[in-house]
């Protein structure tokens, strides 16, 4: 009799888990298709893209965009929308931007734009040697008597061979964030890096970069990968060719931001959190198309989606467009020290931040692994969505505070062959996006969150 | 004595396993690197798409496109180079393809190109009333009556919801082929259909067409899917608005042409055939960038891939650049009857004819389905690269005949969410390839065709 009922418990159970199987793969054809046929995010990237102004930190553009992200979310009509305060550096490029090669009496103008944080040169520009290397190791094997009043050029291209080019900008993205300390170091005047793309032409890709404490700020600037080639057979040529750099860009002190959040609390579990979110800020020489309102929109999309198809989320969702990811990351820090201070219980989070590409899987994290299992069954729904790749660690620049509370992490991760041909650069514009790869990585974070939201994450 | 000899040759038979598992695992390593880092394709693509004028069958251009071809297959020095003859239709479009919306005394210009096969209209051109339908069952329900002397216009829209979006095309690729024939049973005059692209815009797409037999024949266009909208929403404002159509486009008599072939003779099984293709010729509206020279450089290379790579296959391996696929395949049929005659025995065709985009997997079909289990062992080789979609039914349409003979046909499967806006039309240009996606799908193919060459496939 107990074996009859144990089988009997064990059918129940075999078909509930078939039955919600089943009842998952169809919600998750019911988001794509929803999002294939019917989505907004590129309409409204269009809007954030060409009718507000750069949005980087600080920016009238920035506001501009807060004003419009919560507007946009408001008028969907589900959920609480509110803004999270945040001060922000306020860094300026201004119109001076200049790079030019002297050489046996030639001056050949070469494309650059300033690193975001930079100090500018003194009003006359600056002018030296150039020394030009291809890692930090060769700057320092040259010593210091070599680089001391020089110009430091890092000329280190993104390797090709990678399948995924952000392992190759993983590789190179040092000597941007650091080709300034490292120069000042040893004495240097200025830092110019290649920039951080695998493409070759004459667009300068920006970025932050930093300084050390109490030591000399130099100037730094990228250069286009053609300018970059240029110069290093002008150098080949002539030893003794010299750069002259303008720059007068600024810090200008702290502004008041925001970040902009919209929450749909939770029928059955309201303390449990979701975080689905992309940053608003986006670097001021271009439209942020691919980085990252192509995120933000993906994010701010599942309230119409779940509106639509009458998804009421058993946890709690909060779409968070996150300010200041490029240049401090002030949203996200803000965003999880609240969460902790009000100790929030943040079960996931997950952020879009590699381009509006098609999807091909998701990088996840969590400081407690076995978490990561809970994604292990729903793999197979995404399959028929081109989706299979699961396995890179990560997950999203703003989201990242958040693992110190147990938070499982998630990043979606697009095809990557064309993120780094417009990533910082004023090429990364609204006309780069593909409707139907954009609403395709919008359905897989609406799927993935209504999972989360159904299940939740087992501690 | 006997098991422990037994284990020996498990432990033996194993070891082997895991020794070939990683040396094809490094082989296609170094196939995917050699191609991200020194591939010619892109270069190559761009010579044919932007030195050599429009290459339809039976043009100036195909013919310089088969003595290009040949003669960078020959500078390779890797196998011999051959051309095989093949009479092909010469269809021209030339110069008048204009279609006038006329309601209400005012005149509209609409957007379309003629449909490759089509008759011309008379010189004067033609003019009529107009009878939208949505569906071939749409059209049958009107009856004889309200069709006859009118033209036909196929307003049926592609699908968003699909994933792939080639199921999208396949639904309504029939309005293009047989709408003449269906229109011309009822009486009608002309054929217009709804371009076969999910893009809505205003540039119409091209694509063969068929006629039956003793039946009278309609001169057939394509509109413009912004020019489609435009035209059902005058109708439903107007349904007695008019259409002029004018188109003097001709058949002229067959023309000589080639299949170009480069052939890598098999070290040890010479007589089993490996077929690496795509197609030449192109539609004359574009430069045939993505349809198809991206399936051909990216065959074309292997014998680079081989040379330097210093693989010797053990199979004869053909690459094979077809004539004529895109208005009769005649190329595709030449060489399978030939292969036929000659008593050829074809194991394996790759054919790449779905643009130049990431790959993301491939199709096969065998008339013996147990061959397709020698892919199996080799899927997991190919996930490191993004490749991991091989459920998929279908292999190419230049291949196919080689079906009857029991060939293994496999087709590339790149990612499809861009390629039906560039299919057919004015804007397949070399610009909208992007190299490292190109070259990832030389490398699958490559890496494909060099598992086949070793292994071959078990009858």
């Amino acid at each position: 009799m107990k074996k009859v009922l144990l089988f009997f418990i064990f059918l129940l159970s075999f078909n509930l888990s078939v039955f919600s199987q089943n009842h998952d793969s169809l919600m998750v054809r019911k988001i794509f298709t929803y999002c294939l046929e019917k989505g907004k995010g590129y309409e409204w990237l269009e809007h954030l893209c060409t009718k507000i102004p750069p949005r980087l930190s600080g920016s009238d553009g920035a506001d501009k965009a807060v004003k419009w992200a919560r507007q946009t979310l408001e008028d969907q009509n589900n959920g609480r929308v509110y803004l999270q305060d945040v001060m922000v550096p306020h860094w300026v490029r201004n119109d001076k931007e200049v790079l030019t090669l002297v050489s046996k009496g030639k001056r050949t103008p070469l494309r650059i734009c300033s690193l975001g944080g930079s100090v500018p040169t003194p009003a006359k520009g600056i002018k030296g040697k150039v020394i030009e290397v291809k890692s930090f190791e060769e700057l320092n094997e040259l010593g210091e008597e070599k680089v001391r009043g020089k110009i430091v050029f890092y000329n280190a291209a993104l390797a090709n061979h990678h399948y995924h080019t952000f392992h190759a900008y993983g590789e190179c993205g040092k000597y941007r964030w650091a080709g300034a300390i490292n120069a000042a170091k040893m004495g240097a005047i200025a830092s110019v890096n290649r920039s951080l793309t695998l493409a070759l032409d004459d667009y300068p890709h920006t970025g932050s970069m930093g300084y050390e404490e109490g030591a000399p700020k130099l100037p730094a600037c990228a250069i286009s990968t053609l300018g970059a080639d240029k110069l290093s057979a002008a150098l080949k040529a002539d030893p003794d060719a010299e750069l002259e750099l303008l720059m007068n860009c600024e810090t200008l002190p702290d502004k008041p931001s925001h970040n902009v959040i919209a929450e749909i609390k939770g029928t059955e579990f309201p303390d449990e959190i979701i975080v689905v979110g992309g940053h608003l800020d986006a670097w001021d020489n271009g439209q942020g198309a691919h980085d990252d309102g192509a995120g933000c929109v993906q994010s701010m999309e599942l309230l119409r989606i779940f509106r639509d198809l009458n998804i009421k989320p058993k946890r709690t969702i909060r779409v968070v467009l996150f300010m200041n990811e490029e240049n401090g990351v002030r949203g996200g820090k803000k965003y999880a020290e609240e969460a902790k201070a009000r100790n929030e219980n943040h079960i996931a989070a997950i952020e879009s931040d590699l381009g509006g590409f098609t999807p091909a899987g998701f990088f996840s994290h969590c400081s407690d692994s076995t978490k990561l299992t809970v994604l292990d069954p729903w793999k197979k729904l995404f399959e028929p969505y081109g989706i299979y790749q699961w396995y890179l660690p990560g997950g999203g620049v703003d989201i990242d505070r958040l693992k110190d509370q147990g938070t499982l992490l998630i990043g979606l991760q697009p095809d990557s062959q064309r993120y780094f041909d417009y990533h910082h650069t004023e090429i990364d514009t609204f006309d780069k996006i593909h409707k139907r790869e954009l609403h395709l990585g919008t359905a897989a974070i609406a799927s993935l969150a209504y999972l989360l939201s159904e299940y939740g994450v087992e501690k």
